[in-house]
């Protein structure tokens, strides 16, 4: 079943019993409250693009478990040009939202959840991927709204879960039932979560014996019985609740929330690893590299907005061909393509798992996220620069609507006649609300791990020792250099070795 | 006389038919505004600083002009360790402010009239540099708040003055009386106004005879009828309404206001400069490498606040001695006191234009404000690296507050035992109200000038026809080099070149 | 016919009449001479790598044109696959000789001319295209050594060709006559052509109809009458007649040279492009885009050499677990591979021009080459950072084999006991060769185009009205935004328009 | 006395017994070697500059010791513009040898000896001081060339000198006799070791009672017996074998050498500390930092050589108007001034350790240097940027010399009419000389301590704890902070609380 965004709109409304907090106060319906309501409009794009002349083809797929087509954001990429699709229509969407429309971790999520649980089966443990596939049926028929909740509290982080003063500070398995288990602890920085009918829940770090009661991946209903949602706040949050056109946020914003598993039952058929902590590997190395990917995407799509506000802005002040301003929009691009580049090659050199089991390159999509770690916060530099003072200093839409006020600011505030001053006021708060926003600023930086989680990849994956025997040979010195016949020079991550164990062997 | 902080209250507060308008309405005292408080509060830092033990030092200074201790800020520098004394106060009062204190543009723009009215009265011209000196006399004396205003509306930003569409997108001379001048025109970006007794209006550009009307400097009272201030917005403003003391701006931050010169008499003795527009250019010239030198003091003071927040939320979360969190953060230390070498290098290197003219070293002040116009964004990336998404997901302080929450927040925002998840919050919000806040972001950018007109500077001083001749000689090409007996390489300003043809011979 | 090294050698050892000079002298037997050497051998690992287990696969191909196996090097490329191939391959050969190979500039000018006659023959003019397929055929089934000429001397680089005071500052056509054409002028910068058999020209930019006899491509034997060359110096060159194994270049090393065509002949059936200037645009942005894809793999190779050879000197040194030495490494992996994904990108996400005509992604290409320009000289600076201060202080290999200093250079500099002063000795000058040669500091910058025609393409490639567009809309200003259903944001190459004009319709 | 650069080459061509190597073979005139010429001519311009109009006032000094005007070379700084004195006459010299003139780091162990023999007189122990300024005094009316041996073997890097499986590994004391002492080991990287008179011999690291035998400083004549040189390698050393005047290095250039001390005697009156671990902590930190401050001159000395070389073949080549190369020089003067800016800062904010003791700001002396080791590889960036692909490629002088191509290279080599091939040649080697030499490229980064040598003073230096109390206050958590005093910020060094604790009580 497709859906259409006025689907989503209707489904969202009517949860029941759900548990959702806003600067301290319980919301019922989200699609009314001020807060909340642009993440209802950002997640609601993604519905709507299936319906939409230009992204349509995009955002559409065809499932191979169900049979119909579906949105691409509950698909199981079948090819590497599905996993370009990806990184392609996330940056279109972007253009349509001007924000995350958050929808992208809980697709992460069912990918990585179809690729291990595949792993689990080939390991001889068939019950998990029958499970996962039935929930995924589900899913797809429904297109449902999911969101994917992997970062624990975490509590001191120099500290394994087992050893933490609070028990709780990562997700842990409290019970096992005969017909499910209860889970405690908390999700944190979860993604749109409040807008969502579904959570899976994912281990957020690879663990040991020790820590097995925290190996533990489910789904629940949003609105299950023990689920609290605390809606976390963000820059520029407050103008919200002002009910203006142009200084807040005019149509979409994403949201983070805490939540809360306040002992939650979960029915077995939807616990898909089980105190199993070796798992833990490949949950956490196939997810973040896809989610890695995917901010060569929106993260671009950030990019080309800030690009054409400066840009109109510069338009609007007169000094779109000075040579300065040129050079910092070329840069721009610049900036914005390598973050996209990068997502097109780690899709489109995608790692093949096992027959249906396409994975982004691991190497290549944590390139991407390291540059979307370092380059917003240039690209927000240089749109300022561009865009001028005024992104600390113009004034409110409230003067521009006081009409003691209103022929002044019309006065002073226009630039070139061809623009008015609202035309200034409109772009310069966007670049404040874009370039300063959380996406482009904290998400960039920390979201799908922080930079520290991509360079420890690097480090895996990359063959020091090969680059070191190809370094004694061109030098003279002797050396045990056996060149390799692979045609990239890295080595492969714990993913890529447990899958030709196992699924390459026997699937 | 030498005012308290209390003194400055108490004045601000009294001003009669002061027009000031936040968010649309307008407001009559700012001393109880939650908009405008924290921005009094700022401003209130300079005056206590000359009471308080480990500022008293550097905030007094010996005023040869009244023959008494006088606050810092209303000061005529006297020599290099003056212009020292500036920046080193700037670091430290930022410490004790968290934000701009706003009190740094009126005093630059005494310091430029000093040494401009004087080249004028070595010109010939004595009337400007005796009102000038009257009113200097009377700010000392008074203690005064006053804001420098420079920036004008600008209009189209590649038209000068006479040619804009606007007449009024330049300050302009309208009408000479015969006692004083009507002045029309708005001055934007003015940082502090609203919390000043007196506005210090100087042009801001060089300009040719044609645009004689536009070159204007006076002074007014703040309050003087005509004058209308439509104070700015800034990144996370509207928080300020909602009575927390977490969230927002707990005690002090800046603010910038349009000012509007509705047809304002400005009487003759305030007058100190009219239609002259040959001396725009050491005005322009002098202000803003003044105020270029000022920002390694208080962004330097900035960079300290974001390396204590990062360094205690590392502790927090258990990552202090962290390898990447450590070289995190001698980063950081490395750009902040850049920021702070080039400016204390500005200062000490000082160039001496009159007998008690001193002036900043113009190259280096503008290499002050290059590395401000680039660093702070990286402060902050690293800063949010250290601090992680809680930057950007963290509950509101009104979760904290509520009792139905209090207890979930106290147990997942916690890290360390040593901390509460309170001080969590608290320290978190400092880091994303500091580091994304207008000071570091937009003004580091913009204010005394956009990062071109830095490049500007560096391509009049540099001396590129000495470097190239230096170069044909050392490859053997034939050249005409004669070498410099400069200690220093670079041409000089326009200023220098002014102030040698004047001053030196006649002072 | 797919040669082996050894083949290459004979059949460059006996070219007849072949001009070449070096460092002022004519050389005959280039591959005995010290200077030229390297280079040979350099070119002679092209061949061998066909023969090689761990790259034969990677260097061979199928041919559609003479249906055989071919060397990849002279293969036109028929998909995205064969497009990565050749960057996977380039990585690799790097590995083996810490150098440009310099066969890829001609095996791009072959790609871009079999496109660009193909264009042409769509638009009415079959005769280019059947040359240059029976010259491709020639030179697959001898697997013959090309050189790829295009840079012109340029002389004044404002002035187009037929504005320079030198007429010969491009090459021209001088004269047409029955059965062929005469050319004269010069080309600078060719990548190894002393080593070459063939000599393929092209024209180094767009022209117009005033330019119309620069506008000619052609292909010469490297010993045809009139042709000279003049190989260029380069960093460290004159060490290769010192006679050692250490301090110079142990095994292969590139050359440039100037090539003058001084009233060179060429037949009818060589010329590919005569006096047609509107066919310039097609082979400048072409080959181009070819040429910078491809230092995704080569400078990448480099990368890998560097950090292997950082990684062994920090075990010398007893430091390679020093965080600062492991944050470095890291550092390097992360420029090294972010070159290689965006090379890979350009080859994926490929631009099918024709039925068999597979251009790389030209905004992917130029992001390649930009990012090719930057990061070399940071990889060399880390890699000197972690080598020490050695890497400019070293003893000689002279002092090492004097038997009177012998023992105190093994002495001082050996680090720990696993390794022998000579064997850091060789590293260091690994690092000094590799990170500080031409390949790595200048070609990087320079090779396929300077930076600035980079960012030439970046602006005509980007579609800079959409994203105003898209800003518009979500700034609420009123707007014409037709959303764009291509999957990618750009606007199309010059290329592309008229590929889609020609070929789409009639190949 | 002054002696004149004549004196100089008299005085150094006449040493005894001297023994140097260079690329394996001894050199007994050191004026007459081609590879040492242009090293003793670089020392030669620091005697000329005493008597050169430009720099007789910046190269001379008042001796307080001899009461004569010395060399400033030899002279211990009396008042913080000594110090910029040094700084501003850096970057002057450096214009005229376009290389380092190899003369500080004796200037600068002078300094250090001064300090910390005084200290030690402080500390009860007169009789190194007595020793000290008796030498002192014997160089400066002897103006002697002197080297600064600092830097040792080192070995095994993670080892203490006294772990060493090398036991010379570090310089140390082997024997003590009744009239001085027998030292063994070797100082590497020793900056124009070949053509100094005396070599000043400091520890390079702090020691620990352990290491006792290690902490030993003293000098002796750079002939004396049992001390051999054995000159290093650089980049390019071979062309001066050619005897050509344009590849090559023209003027001048400096040379590092390893000193090998095999049981040299070392008279007890120059024996300056001995056994005394403690006071290697401020040698070491005086030492470097005075070094450091150094490179602020030097360094942007060299950045205005390749400043004036890239915009003089800018206009060779027609480009010198086109905006981008214009935003490149620009850039250069922004890196460029830069490193004199806090080489400036360093100076004149000085620390002042006793009544006659003026240190460089210890923090903002790294601060310098830390720019150097990152600056200098970008300008040579950009210098290729504009300079064009020749510096990689441009014949050599003998094909311009070769009567058959001369005529061809000035054709091709031309830009503009108004500069010959000639020209462009020279200047592009002066690009390729200035901006690939070990100056700019190796010693900017390792001399004076490597990057991670002043990222430890940073953290040492830098109050982090004040720092953190600071951001607790602002974020309204619990703290202890004491505001400061300090005009600064940051903790003293321990050189700074040794001196405290000594001179400042005594002195």
């Amino acid at each position: 079943m497709l859906r259409t965004g006025e689907d989503y709109l209707k489904a969202i409304a009517v949860r029941k019993n759900v548990e959702i907090f806003v600067m301290g106060k319980e919301v019922k319906d989200i699609t009314q409250d001020p807060f909340l309501k642009p993440s209802v409009m950002a997640f609601k794009a993604t519905y709507d693009a299936a319906w939409e002349d230009d992204t349509r083809e995009l955002a559409r797929a065809k499932s191979p478990f169900i049979n119909e087509e579906i949105n691409r954001f509950v698909h199981i990429h079948q090819s590497p040009e599905d996993l370009a699709a990806k990184v392609k229509l996330l940056r279109k969407l972007t253009h349509k939202t001007g924000a995350c429309f958050q929808r992208c971790v809980g697709w992460d999520a069912l990918n990585t959840l179809y690729i291990v649980t595949k792993m689990m089966k080939a390991d001889g443990r068939p019950e998990y991927y029958e499970r996962f596939t039935d929930y995924l049926k589900y899913v797809q028929r429904n297109d449902l709204a999911l969101a994917g909740a992997m970062t624990d509290a975490k509590g001191v982080r120099s500290l394994k879960p087992s050893q933490q003063p609070n028990k709780d500070a990562y997700v842990r398995v409290k019970e096992v039932t005969s017909d499910g288990i209860i889970v405690s602890g908390a999700k944190a920085n979860i993604t749109g979560v409040a807008a969502t009918e579904e959570i899976i829940v994912l281990p957020t770090r690879a663990m040991g014996q020790e820590d097995a009661e925290y190996a533990v991946a489910f789904a629940v209903p949003t609105d299950s019985p023990g689920v609290k949602i605390v809606v976390g706040r963000q820059v520029n949050d407050a103008r919200r609740f002002e009910g203006g056109d142009i200084d807040g946020v005019p149509y979409a914003f994403n949201h983070e929330g805490l939540v809360i598993f306040d002992d939650v039952f979960v029915p077995k058929e939807r616990v898909f690893l089980l105190k199993e902590p070796k798992y833990t590997v490949p949950i956490v190395e196939i997810f973040s590299a896809y989610h890695r990917q995917g901010y060569g995407g929106c993260k671009a799509g950030l990019g080309d907005i800030l690009i054409g506000a400066s840009l109109n802005l510069a338009k609007q002040l007169g000094i779109e061909k000075a040579p300065h301003v040129q050079e910092k929009l070329t840069e721009m691009i610049f900036y914005t393509e390598t973050m996209y580049a990068a997502g097109i090659a780690a899709s489109l050199n995608a790692v093949k798992l096992c027959e249906d089991c396409y994975w982004v390159n691991p190497l290549e999509a944590n390139i991407t996220k390291h540059w979307v770690a370092r380059l917003p916060a240039i690209l927000n530099q240089l749109a300022v620069d561009i865009a001028g003072g005024a992104v600390g200093t113009a004034p409110s839409e409230w003067d521009l609507k006081n009409p003691k006020l209103r022929s002044y600011i019309e006065k002073y505030f226009q630039g070139v006649t061809e623009f008015t001053a609202e035309d200034r006021l409109r772009m310069t708060r966007l670049v404040e609300n874009v370039g300063l926003g959380v996406a482009f600023q904290i998400e960039s930086i920390h979201g799908a791990g922080s930079p520290a989680a991509q360079r420890i990849t690097f480090n895996r994956v990359y063959d020091f020792s090969y680059a070191e025997e190809i370094a004694k040979r061109l030098a003279g010195m002797k050396n045990n250099l056996v060149w390799k016949k692979e045609a990239e020079p890295w080595r492969g991550t714990e993913t890529e070795r447990m899958a030709s164990q196992t699924m390459k062997n026997k699937s």
